[in-house]
Parts: structure tokens; C-alpha cells; sequence
């Protein structure tokens, strides 16, 4: 058993039953790297070089492999941990948690913005263990103190344990350096072709960990640390001191022994940092910044905390919801932020990833998004064509699945666009010229996307319904199309939407034409998938290329996919009593206590006119998952059809817990949304709910989009602000701050049954419609809206 | 403290302190798979599918690597225990060793060639375990018997524990199928581009567990089963049952439990099959095949152990040295055969080791490398040049190392055939006409090693020293000549070298003009390096893209090679003069305790002239390691310079043990050899010595060939089996058995100090010189051979 707290500017865990260890976990990044941190102790970080590159391994294998955060945990599992052995009783302790596994008497797990942090007791030690990164570089910072509560002396031994791993089967090797107060293990990447060598002669291949304080021992051979005792309890902590031998052609650690003696009440603390290096002069200078002066480490936490203000959420809200106001106040804009700034450290990232993550950025650093949609555009094809992935620097290369063409790049040029310009009224980038990729030729914004539309909507069949060849949104449904013939309802539905944005805009700029043949694009397409696709009661998901309908009632598997109903609504494809039906079948067959699916049933093996989607376990992944990212298209969708209950009970799922029967379930702090939770809950409910944790996700930028486009209605336009609140039935009143166009609104919106239409009061005057118009900049408003 | 049993067919290790369990390992192969075994339980394995692939994975990573013998042991290393409990004590044991690490009453592990067994006591029950292998299918299959020791019954629960690791993000689970008495683990091999899915679909993806007895409980998840008591004391065990459950995208495993009462003196048997499969059929037929009928299971140990028959020792000896004639007469065919049946288990092995792993199987099954000469040469470039490897299947490509173009393959025709043609004199193969890679004109097989000694003579530099470019036959030095400059001493000699035995072949099939011809390129190529490379202590190792010569007196990394000291011995290149004095460089500079170093001192840094193998750790792999392949040309070449006392100190440095200080340094059993122990023994002594522990090597077909053409002096020629030994000084008499064209020869060699030269009593009659000649098939010839 354990509870949440939710407080301020922080969440945390406090275990109740210490034999119920959670496996709940919480995550920091800067700009070249990023960490996940579980409770337990456990942890894997990632750092770019310029790809994304480890330096604490697993102790069998040296593979670079992607996070995979819901990787099980096992004893040597990578993480950080700190061992306190009492040397009058023998008593042995590891902080937090693992690897010895001694209950604690009491627990605290701690996430805030800045940093991770535990408090423990026991035996009447209080220890304290503080997390934080550098502002820039791939560096941990670690803080612990350890406090006397006992009546006695106490003698302890205190040895940070951080486990480094195999690290390469060609080099490895480790020693102390005394010059350095540090442990430094060392590696090599491995090269075949020569040409490689000389791209990875500066990487960090160096692993260090530094020591304010010169340690009493240390152990630099994992093997040797562990013995025959184990993690648990490892030989090399029987003995007094530890060896002080180096590693050679050994599995390097990083183990340091400290030796104290603590009065009654007295404290000591330790500090550390923990990171790769290509030298030791880098490691020189980085002690010498952290260390070399009293204030050298404290100035860096306040560097990271000043670094991360950036991602303040762009909404403070007060409702009757405490839970949701404490996410959507301190984590939202954290996790949309971490998206826009460094693009889930990669230097590919695929584009519709990337426009979306730009989308995001919108609502705090819209000059990001404007640097982003103009350097996606520069890197189109004179076609129109959007590459599957936009290269951020010169070395990078498109590879993984940016290898495999994907249809729907283009559709979110106008999604990403239009929430950029309903914030910033910016309509001048559209006059802004560009090249291509593949040409010289200089073209303005307006007419890159006006080919990118048009390009899209080229790639249609007899039937006038989009292609899908290797894949659209959904990347794993790669065998529908491949011959050339198969066709998405989903691809064809964003098409119509992206046509009918453009459309807008268009509108906006003075173009009417345009804006007249976008609409009347989006019409025959909308057409289209309402003559081949309504089922009677949903849209199917597609056609695949020997001319099967798939997403319809009578298949066993897969009968139901969200997006194609969620985007039928934006669109306008769907007409009321489709909405009605297809929003029925949703509540029926997709939605569960930990959200809505993105398909049902899940697919229990292979289908080889769909592809791979049907090869991910039922309930992962995109494969019948709560994949947030969809039913943040569909909460989105709900509350353009003005479904404000439905729509906020939907939004409100994607945040996990806080009480601890959610949290053993799904496993996870509500720090972050997760990419899904896993879905299948008719066939494998014990399952159904676990977090991915994996905090790369789209979801969060529709997650603010829903709140500002719909629940609190504050959107921008090209007049001014737009109020109009879809807040959920039960709530009688909510309040909110909101920058906007450089000025200040605090809004009170206030429910009055008995008024017919919304009414607004700013700054004591009456509005005659719902649209704040000529906002000065610098100036607070305070608005009141009536809500009938 | 443990002691290493030699007998007949078998090595074991007893251990005397049970504290101090060493990690000697032995392997099993057959022509789909092998695998590695540690006496603690601990086991790697791999199958083709046709690239090599794994069923049972770490915990973390389902990263696909090569082999890593060497790699460190740690609680969650993949292994194969049987957990054993006391239900009356509570006393939990498991066997052979490992998670638990309760130290045994006693403790023997024991290698055969057909098996790796385990005898075990501890509390009174005695358990014995026995692996062995199907004889064509990837599948282990495993024996435990438990015998009650004591006075009393016992009740005991047995849990045979299979850990099947992390395989797949994508799909993972597990269940127990009542119908097939098995645990079934499912995974999906990832694809990303669709035309991979039609290659993978066929994969054998489910790992199982086969039981013969039906289990009373099982647990299919590794999480559940560790729980928080660890592998050391798994959760799951404190409970009465096992819980039955299913694994559902949680990483599998494989746990059966057996609860058993055994009275005083009863034992009882369990026997389980382990593996990869395609689908629940094949784990049926698997089942009936082994379990269907009464003698399935051991008829199928029974065709493993014929299987195996045909790696018997070609050579049966008896010499005061009765460790070496163990090895010899058991372990050694084994080894070579191992190498020419299953080509390390690759499908485009390097076309350098194909060629020396043939050389080996002349003479265990000479028409296997007849059959791999005339493969490699079908796949010749009509230029004379050979590929880097050769292709076995249509599907196979060249990959890895295979990619990185080696100047040294052709070099390799002559020795291989040269062995295989004293062997079996059968110079009809020079005429078998042959097509090449891109081309279908036919030649025969002496035009095709015609143009690919010239080719490889046409590949010298102006001074008429041999192109280096990126790597001969010491793979990772690639950067050597890159640039199109940097010359080869080893490859410049080993042209010689192989140029002379084509000479030789030339001249015994009487092409008198082409003999001349190679003749005299070999001694072109001899003066071009005594001109150019003699360092006047010893033969450099080359000349860089920049002109610097290397492997020389003045350097303080890399000084002295021994390649090209030994190949300047069997070209003929280096005087007697200069041959003593490399012997005395070599005996000073890299000999050491467990062989003699391939260089020396070791690169400790990046010498970028150099290339990979100084990235490499000092002492490990070909940086300054006894890398036993080259010690095996060493030796080779010692023979040839007669001396045989030294040759054969280095011959018998190659094999482990068997006292317990070489096991726990060496960290081996004598039960093959490795490719190298770890080197840099002036700099390194504490881990210096240690085994790779990876059987994949060539040496030991020099090993073979020391014996036959060295030390014992019986080899082949055209006409007849030349008798020429070179006993060391200290051997009154040796006795060996060989077969040799189809007779059978028992011949003793006895030291008769009085005599001026050998002198050969046939079935006895003496013979005017030491060529037994006309040998008729089937025929028995005991011979007596005196030697001075």
C-alpha cells in the first residue's frame, strides 16, 4: 500500500506497506540528454553524440537499443544506489530501495520539475537523496545526507554503488584517479569500416563518476564487487575496506567507500556527479565547475531550474478538479516543452512528430514553432511531397522507420499551422519564401503548402479515397497498400480536415479561390469516404489492396479503429446520426476504466493484408492499446461536436491516479502521460492499464489543445480571443490565466443556468459577442464568463 | 580449491572448497546449433535460421550478438537451474549451482563429448544432471535424476527453472499448453520493411520447455517467479504451488515444479527437452518423437553420440605425457571437426578461416575439403581475386567483417591444398574444371590457383612488397594502408610461402615451367623484405600509407610481431642467422607463462596508423594477446626450423590446466582451445593468461598439423607417408595409431641416442630411407621408427 501526494510543485509516493514497492517512475532531460528514474533506485539515461548513445549499461550486452522503459527490472538492471552498512551491527541498507531490498520504515519518492529525490528512514538514519542534471551537459548531479536520529553514535559505511555495465566487448577497463577524485571507466566504440573511425574518435566513451569528497576505498571491477554474495548483499561489502583494485578487460563499477562516524542529530553530506566524458581534461573541467568553488554545484541545479522555467505550462487553471488543475498547472507544460526543445532526442524525427511537437510549442515558445514549420517546409519535395523525417543537422540521416514512405507527412502542415497562427496572428510567414529540398526554386510559404495539399490530395484512386501504400499515421500498418491499390479512411478523413484548415487560412490571407477549391477538395473527399466506408454503424478503417474493407463489423479482429470516427467528426464527414452511432459504438466497444482504444477487438495474430500492427501484443503498442495520442484526436473531435462531459471524462483518464489502487495498475506517478496504456481489457483485464511509461508522445500537445480549444474555450482567432467554455456538466465554476498576443488574461467563468448563450465581462464591460478584440500588449485583463 | 579429473573420455572438475567455483565452461554443437555451458549452470546458445539466432535471451536486451563467451557472469545471466526444496526443512538448494549459491556437500562437473553432466550431494540427496543435444535439430535435451541419501523419506519440490529472458518488445508471452506438456513462449522477430516479413515469417519464434512428467504447477512469468526475494530466493518458491499463471507481455519464463516423496535409498528421474519452434506442431512432433515411445529419448542421445563418431581423433598417441595425449586422443578431432562440419555456425564464413577449417578436415574427412576447395574457388573473380567469404546458401550475403576488402584470401588455396593433397595424393582435383563468380568461363582448378597466385603477386608496391590495404589476415588492422600505399611484411612473406607450396603441387604434377615460375616470385618477394623490412633483430611488421615502418626495434608500442617472424621461417626468407636471432627476440619479448603474444608491448592507445586491433583492450583478442592461431604458425614453423624442443614447449603452453592454479588463471577446462588467452603478461600478470573461452579458432587445425608434419612426423606424400619425428629431447619413446590412404598404421618411435638418423622398420623390414611407399587399402602396417 502506498498514497500519493500531490502538492504544489511536486508528486510523490509514500509507502504505507514497504513490502509493495511500486514500480513507478519519473524522468528529467536537458538539451543533450534524458533520464528515467524509478522509485526502486533503478534508471537508464541516453545522451546524444550526435545519436543517441549510453554510458551505464546492462552487465551482459553492449547493444544500443532504444529506452525501452517498460523493460522489466531485475537485480542488475542499470540504476544508482547507495549502500549503508552500519558497522557496530552489520546491518546492511541500500538507498533507495534496491539492490538489497530491506523494507525502509518509511519511503518517499519525490518528482518535481527539477529534480527526483527519495526520503527514507531507517534503523533512525534519515537519508536523503536529491537528483538533478546539468543545464547542457550529459551529466547527473546527486546529492545524499544521511542524518543520525538515534541517541548514539553511529559508524557507518557508505558506499555509492553505480553500476556501469559491460560496456564493450573490445575495450573496457577502469580505475580511480585520484587527480580527478573520481572513478573513470573506459570503453571504445567499436568500427569495421575505417570511415567510422573517424566519426567516433570524439565520442564520450569515458564514464566517470566524481567525488566531492576523496573517498576512504573504492571498487572499479563489477565482478569483484558482486562476488559470490550478489547485488543483494555483495562480498566485497563483507570486507572492511574495499579492494581499491582497477578493472582490466573487466566489467567496470563505480563503487566508492566512505567511512564515517555521525554524533546524535549530526548529518553528512555527499556530492556527485555521474556522465560521460571523451577526456580527462573534460572530466578536470567539470570538477573544476562543479567543485572548484563553494557555490560551483548549487549555481548549476539553479542553472537547470532557470533552464526549465521554460516549461512552464502556459495555462493555470483553478476547478473543482484538484487532481487535473495540479497536472495541468505543473506537468503539462513540462512534457510539451521537453517535445518542442529537443525533438525526444533524436536527429531525425519523423515529420509528423515533429510538426506536432512544433504544434505544441505554440502555446510557449511560438517562435520555435515558426523556426520549426519553416525548416520542415525547406526540406519538401518540388512535388509537394514531405520527407518521412526532417534531418536537424547536417550528419543526420533518415533511418529506422523513417526509411519506410509514410502518406500523411503533408496533412500537418495546416494542424501544426493553424494553432501556430490562432495563437500569434502571424499571418506574414505565409509570404515568407523557401526552397526545396530538391530545387532552388524560391516559393512562399502559402505556395509550399498549397503543393503539399495538393499533392495529397493527387494520391487518390478511382474511388477518390487517399492511399495508403506503406503506412499513414498508424506505423505499423504497413502491408495494406504496398502493391499500389489499398486505401485509408483515416488518411483520406485528414486530408479532407488538413484541405478545409488550409481552406481557412487561405480565407484569413484574402485568397478566396484557394480557399474555394481546398473546401470543395475536402467536400469529394469527405464524399468519397461516405459512399465506401460507412459501415451503418462506423467508418471502416480502409481498403487494402485486393479490394477488402477492413474495420467493419463482421471482422473478428480489428472490427473498430478510433481515428477514422474521431477525424470523420472534424472533417464534418460524419453527418449527426453517424456521430450518434459511431459515438455509441465507441462508448461500447473501445472505451475502459483506463481509457479509450484505438482499435477493438485487438489483433491476436498476424494479418497479412494489414502488416504489422498485427504482430504487436494484443494491447500494445497501437494494437488495441489506450493509445493516447489517439483519443486525443478523439477528445479533441468530442468538443468540436460539443460533447463537454464525454470529452472531459476521456481527457481526464489520461491522467493516472492519484490513489494507489491506479497506481499499482498502471504503474505510474501522474507526472507525465504516457504514449498508452495498455488496452485488451475485455480479454486480459489483469494486464489492462499498465503504463508504457514512455513520455515521447504526441498526446500531450492535444491534450493543451483540447484545453484551449475546447474545455475552457480561450482559442485565438484572427480577430482576437474567442471565449467559449465547454466545461463539464458538474462543474459550477473554473478559473483560469492565460498569456496571449503578449497580454495577461485571468478568467473566472461562471455557470448561470439560466442564461441562454455564453456572455463575457472584461475588465467590467459586457461584450456584444464572445471575441476580446485589440489586445494591448502588456496589459492584464480580467474576464468574466457566463456560462448558461 | 578444486582438482581437474583426466580419464578416458571424459574431463571433470571436483571441488575441494566449494567457495571457490571456477567458471570453466565446455560446449555442444550440432548442425543447427551450439552451446555453451558453465559449470554453474550458467548457458548461451545458438541456432541458424538461417543467421545465427537465440531462443533463451537476457533479461533486458533481446539485441541479437555474437557469442561473447567471455562476457561476466551475474545473477540474471541465461542458464539452466533446478531449483530443489527440502518441504520439511525449508532448505532451498539449486543445481548445479547458481542462483541459489548454497555451496555443495560435493560438486563434479564433468565434460564429455556427447554431454556436460553435473554430479552433485547436498543434505543427503544426490542429483545428477546431463545435457545433451538432438543430433540435427536445435534442442537441448536434459536429464536430472535425485536419489535419497538419507534414512528418511523425503519430501521434496523439484522446480527446474528455464529462464527464456527479454525476447521481444514487440510481442511476448507465455503459457502452459497441457496437450503438448509444455510451456510455450511466444515472440515475433521485428520487421520494419514489409519484404523482411516475408523472410521471418518461417522463424522458429516460440521457445519451449518439453516435460516428459506432467507438472503439478508452473509459472510462465520471470517477474512473478523472482518476485522480491531475487533468484537467490525466488518469491514464487515461498509458496506452496507455483501460481499457474499465464505471461501476458511480460517477460517469460520457464518454471515447472515437481513435488515428489522420495523413501531411503529411491530415486527418480526427470527428463525435459528445450528449444526453438515454428509453431505448436513441431513442439508435437518434438514431443512424440522423444516421449511417444519408450526409447525416443535415448535413441536420440544415442544418434548424437554416432553423430559425434565422426570428429574422433584422427590420431591415437601414447607419450610420457599422458595430459597432452588425452587431449590429443579425445578433445582435438573434436575441435577441428567442430570447425569443418558447422563453419562456426555462419553462413559467409571469411573465406580465410573456410579455407583453413578444410585444411583441418583432410584428415578426418578429406572429401569435405575437397568439396569446400572447390566452393570457394567457384567463386573466384575471374581476376584471380577471392571474395572475403564464402557464400553457403543462395539467401547468404557477406556481412560485418566480410564488407571490409582483405588482401590475404588467396594465400590460403595452396595451404589448404597442400594438406589435403598429402593426405590423399590426389592431384586428379587439379584438373576438375570450374566456372567463377562473374564468369562462366571453365577452368581447372590449377588455372584457377594459377591466377590467383598471380593475382596476388601483381598486388606489390614498387620495392615488391605486398599491399596491406585494409587488413590481411589480422583482421582489425585496417587502417595500415588504406590510403593505397601501405605494404604487408606478413602478407609479402605468406605469398612466398604460398607460392612455394603451389610450386611444389606444380612440380608433382609435372608443370615444370609454372614450379620455376612460383619459384622464383617467392624469392622476389623473400629479398624484397630482406631488403626492405629486416629491423636487424627482427622482421618489421609493414610499412604505412606514410612511408613509417613498423613493429621495429625504436617503437615503444607494437615493437615486434610474431607473424612475420614465423612466416620468414616457412618462406625461406630469413637466414639461420637471422632465424636465431628472432628466436631469441621472441623467446625475451613474447613469450610468456600461457603462450607466446602475436605483439608486443601492447597498444594501450589509438595508433591511427595502425587501425582497430589498437582500440583493442592490451592483451585482449589480437592486441597483444597469445592468440593461439598465430602461436599454431609459430610452432608450425619451429618444426621446420627443427627445432623441436622449443616447438613443442609452445605446442603444449596452447592447452589449459589441467592443475587448479592454470583453472582459476586460465579459467578453463582442457577440453578445447581457445582462440586466445589474454596477453600483456609484463603489464598485465594478474589477468594475464585468461581464456577467451570462445572455441571458434583455427589453430587448432595447426595444432593437428604440428603433430602430423612436426612433432610425430608422419605426413603424406606423393609417394608414400614420409617418417620424420621430432620428439622433444626428453621423450624416451612415443606410440601412435593413424590412418592414412586407407591403411592403418601402428607405429612406435623409440629414441636410440647411438643412432646418426632416423631409420623405419615396416612390419619388420627395414627400409632403405623414411618413405613408407606403395600402401595397400585396408592393410595394417605396424612400424617401428628409431630416431637419434
Amino acid at each position: 500500500m502506498s498514497i500519493i501526494n500531490v502538492s504544489d510543485d511536486r508528486r510523490s509516493i509514500t509507502l504505507l506497506s514497504p513490502t509493495d514497492m511500486p514500480a513507478a517512475s519519473a524522468f528529467l532531460w536537458n538539451s543533450s540528454m534524458m533520464m528515467q528514474v524509478n522509485c526502486r533506485g533503478y534508471a537508464t539515461a541516453q545522451f546524444m553524440q550526435p545519436e543517441p548513445a549510453k554510458y551505464a549499461y546492462a552487465p551482459n550486452l553492449e547493444a544500443k537499443t532504444f529506452m525501452q522503459p517498460e523493460q522489466p527490472y531485475y537485480a542488475h538492471h542499470p540504476g544508482r544506489f547507495f549502500y549503508l552498512k552500519d558497522l557496530d551491527t552489520n546491518e546492511l541498507f541500500s538507498a533507495p530501495y534496491e539492490p538489497v531490498r530491506n523494507a525502509p520504515d518509511s519511503f518517499e519518492f519525490i518528482a518535481r520539475q527539477d529534480t527526483i529525490a527519495w526520503k527514507i528512514q531507517k534503523s533512525r538514519l534519515s537519508i536523503e537523496i536529491t537528483l538533478s542534471l546539468s543545464p547542457t551537459r550529459p551529466l547527473e548531479l546527486w546529492q545524499i545526507n544521511v542524518t543520525n536520529l538515534s541517541e548514539q553514535p553511529r559508524r557507518l559505511s557508505l558506499v555509492p554503488y553505480f553500476p556501469v555495465g559491460y560496456m564493450s566487448w573490445m575495450n573496457q577497463s577502469a580505475m580511480f584517479r585520484p587527480e580527478l577524485s573520481s572513478i573513470v571507466c573506459s570503453a571504445v566504440t567499436p568500427y569495421q569500416k575505417y570511415p567510422d573511425y573517424f566519426k567516433q574518435r570524439d565520442f564520450k566513451d569515458l564514464t566517470f563518476l566524481l567525488a566531492e569528497s576523496f573517498p576512504d576505498a573504492w571498487e572499479t571491477r563489477q565482478s569483484a564487487f558482486e562476488g559470490e554474495g550478489g547485488l543483494h548483499a555483495p562480498s566485497a561489502l563483507h570486507q572492511e575496506r574495499l579492494s581499491n583494485s582497477d578493472a582490466i578487460y573487466e566489467t567496470p563499477t563505480a563503487a566508492l567507500q566512505y567511512q564515517l562516524t555521525l554524533q546524535p542529530g549530526a548529518n553528512k553530506q555527499f556530492r556527485f556527479a555521474f556522465g560521460p566524458a571523451n577526456d580527462h581534461a573534460e572530466i578536470a573541467s567539470i570538477s573544476n565547475e562543479l567543485f572548484g568553488s563553494e557555490t560551483g554545484f548549487d549555481e548549476q541545479l539553479l542553472a537547470y531550474k532557470n533552464y526549465l522555467k521554460q516549461s512552464e505550462s502556459p495555462l493555470k487553471i483553478a476547478t473543482p478538479d484538484a487532481e487535473f488543475d495540479d497536472f495541468v498547472n505543473h506537468w503539462l507544460g513540462r512534457q510539451v516543452f521537453y517535445h518542442g526543445d529537443v525533438n525526444r532526442l533524436s536527429t531525425d524525427p519523423q515529420t509528423r512528430n515533429y510538426l506536432q511537437d512544433a504544434m505544441g510549442m505554440s502555446y510557449l515558445k511560438p517562435e520555435r514553432t515558426r523556426d520549426a514549420l519553416l525548416r520542415a517546409l525547406s526540406q519538401q519535395q518540388r512535388s509537394g511531397a514531405m520527407p518521412d523525417g526532417i534531418l536537424l543537422s547536417e550528419s543526420a540521416e533518415l533511418k529506422y522507420i523513417n526509411q519506410i514512405p509514410h502518406m500523411d507527412h503533408c496533412v500537418w502542415l495546416p494542424v501544426c499551422l493553424s494553432a501556430y497562427l490562432d495563437e500569434t496572428g502571424d499571418l506574414g510567414i505565409l509570404n515568407q519564401p523557401l526552397s526545396f529540398a530538391d530545387s532552388d526554386d524560391s516559393l512562399t510559404v502559402q505556395q509550399h503548402i498549397d503543393l503539399a495539399l495538393l499533392w495529397l490530395f493527387e494520391q487518390r484512386d478511382h474511388r477518390d479515397l487517399n492511399y495508403i501504400a506503406q503506412g499513414d499515421w498508424c506505423d505499423p500498418m504497413n502491408m495494406v497498400g504496398y502493391k499500389g491499390k489499398g486505401v485509408s479512411a483515416w488518411l483520406t478523413l485528414a486530408t479532407a480536415y488538413a484541405s478545409q484548415l488550409w481552406a481557412n487560412i487561405c480565407q484569413d490571407a484574402g485568397r478566396e479561390t484557394e480557399a474555394k477549391q481546398f473546401n470543395s477538395n475536402a467536400d469529394a473527399l469527405n464524399a468519397a469516404v461516405n459512399t465506401h466506408l460507412w459501415t451503418g454503424d462506423w467508418y471502416a478503417r480502409g481498403i487494402t489492396d485486393d479490394d477488402v474493407v477492413f474495420g467493419v463489423p463482421t471482422d473478428t479482429e480489428g472490427r473498430i479503429f478510433l481515428n477514422p470516427q474521431a477525424w470523420a467528426i472534424l472533417s464534418g464527414a460524419a453527418s449527426e446520426a453517424k456521430q450518434a452511432s459511431m459515438i455509441d459504438a465507441i462508448e461500447r466497444d473501445l472505451e475502459t476504466p483506463y481509457g479509450v482504444q484505438m482499435l477493438a477487438p485487438a489483433y491476436t495474430k498476424m494479418r497479412e493484408d494489414v502488416g504489422r500492427v498485427t504482430q504487436k501484443h494484443p494491447g500494445s503498442a497501437e494494437n488495441g492499446s489506450v493509445y493516447n495520442h489517439a483519443a486525443g484526436f478523439y477528445v479533441y473531435a468530442l468538443y468540436q461536436a460539443k460533447q463537454p462531459n464525454r470529452a472531459f471524462r476521456l481527457l481526464r483518464q489520461m491522467i493516472p491516479g492519484p490513489d494507489d489502487s491506479d497506481l499499482q495498475q498502471r504503474g505510474q506517478l501522474p507526472v507525465f502521460i504516457p504514449n498508452y496504456y495498455r488496452g485488451a481489457y475485455r480479454e486480459y483485464p489483469r494486464t489492462a492499464g499498465r503504463s508504457s511509461q514512455l513520455f515521447n508522445t504526441g498526446t500531450v500537445h492535444w491534450f493543451l489543445r483540447c484545453l484551449i480549444d475546447g474545455l475552457f474555450g480561450v482559442r485565438g482567432t484572427k480577430e482576437g480571443l474567442k471565449i467559449d467554455p465547454q466545461l463539464p456538466q458538474d462543474w459550477p465554476q473554473a478559473s483560469l490565466d492565460r498569456h496571449f498576443r503578449g497580454a495577461d488574461f485571468h478568467i473566472e467563468i461562471v455557470r448561470k443556468p439560466a442564461l441562454k448563450q455564453t456572455s463575457i465581462i472584461v475588465n467590467g464591460e459586457r461584450l456584444a459577442d464572445t471575441i476580446i478584440r485589440s489586445i494591448d500588449t502588456g496589459k492584464r485583463y480580467s474576464v468574466t464568463v457566463e456560462v448558461p
